[in-house]
């Protein structure tokens, strides 16, 4: 990349990542959502993608760390607040926990998260320090996987109460909730890139945020699969569904 | 120090801390709330002291990342509401803005940061990173100069409404609001210090980290005293009273 792109021709190559990246192109994810998963493989991923949910609240807070300007905080933190909980909402972590329980996971050991894999934890604390010590402008641009977000939340919802017996309704609440919650976040953080990438250097960073995110979310999967699906390489400590 | 302490006895090393360092000590406190200074002074105060206020939700937002416990962040996430304000609560931020507006400085130079020392920039900013690089544990500890404030805000109040006629009593709504958030927030943070630092090094860190913010409060008042009360040395492009 050599030359300064529109704002618009910015949005495209970002959207660009997603249709090669995103990890709904993931053979695990493919997996789950075609109910090709049986129930160990579902609980592993609900059980390791909790460590994923706490860790979006704690990114959040570091990107408002890094916000000078308090309107852009007082902006931002409703996605902290999504998951954490304000009020009346009892917040996307307490979704997820509704969802591990149901499939049948211990709450503790749930959010002890000592059964999750590795590479679970690197890619989340990976996450969280990219966003803390990288400019606000890369921090606000790797979240923008959240443009791909609403059709793998439909395919989830759809895909599991289909495919699995042990899925109801009242466990997909996390990701119906996530079908309002991203397409709002998005707009904010999407127009905040177009603005502000400005300089060629400016948008191969801010694209390279969104290239580093997808792999985020790519490995964790990748995880999954060598340990749960093929060749069932469990790392010691974690989770060994019954059998 | 080499032996462990008690609690208690840490509790007190700490509370000693203040006694020798807290910047109610420093000139240019006395100056402030004995009315020795002149409106110019206590403008550059207010306006320096506004990117501390500033500071202070943000090194706020900064913990909570190193928060892996949810509990514990909706527990602390009181003082980010505190300063960025939540629902009827307009926040600290914005009362001190009707402080330097009515103290006669424009709310958009002052927002702007622009005629801060570079001392002070640069004292909030080493508080933020070291809340944000430190374990959570040193973090926590530098906040308890909340041990301190009430006093030094009530010396505030009467000081500032005995002495000068340009500050009345909507001018100090700040400090109000702080005399009852410091101690609710203190007694947490003293608490969590006490129980979780059980090595010698743990509390060696814990008390340098008390020192370390007594002296980024410290340097503050060092800076407005060389710039605004003798000698006399204005740093470039910092605000300058009118005489």
């Amino acid at each position: 990349m050599t030359e300064l792109l529109t704002p618009d021709q910015l949005e495209e190559a970002l959207r660009a990542i997603g249709d090669k990246r995103y990890h709904n192109l993931h053979p695990f994810h493919a997996m789950l959502h075609g109910g090709k998963c049986n129930k160990g493989q579902v609980q592993a991923w609900a059980l390791n993608r909790y460590y994923y949910q706490c860790g979006i609240p704690r990114k959040d807070c570091a990107l408002m760390a890094n916000m000078e300007d308090k309107a852009m905080r007082l902006e931002w933190r409703q996605r902290y607040f999504d998951h954490d909980g304000l009020g009346d909402d009892e917040g996307g972590i307490e979704r997820w926990l509704r969802l591990t329980s149901a499939l049948g996971l211990d709450r503790d050991y749930v959010i002890s998260t000592e059964g999750i894999l590795p590479a679970t934890r690197h890619a989340v604390d990976a996450y969280i320090h990219f966003v803390r010590d990288k400019p606000l402008l890369e921090g606000i641009a790797s979240s923008l996987t959240e443009l791909f977000a609403p059709s793998i939340h439909r395919e989830r919802i759809s895909g599991m109460l289909e495919h699995y017996d042990f899925v109801d309704d009242s466990m997909v609440g996390y990701f119906r909730e996530r079908l309002t919650q991203a397409p709002r976040d998005v707009d904010f953080a999407l127009k905040y890139v177009k603005q502000h990438a400005r300089t060629v250097p400016q948008q191969q960073a801010v694209l390279n945020a969104l290239i580093f995110k997808t792999n985020v979310l790519w490995a964790q999967l990748d995880a999954l699969y060598l340990a749960y699906v093929e060749p069932g390489m469990i790392a010691p400590g974690a989770f060994r569904p019954e059998s």
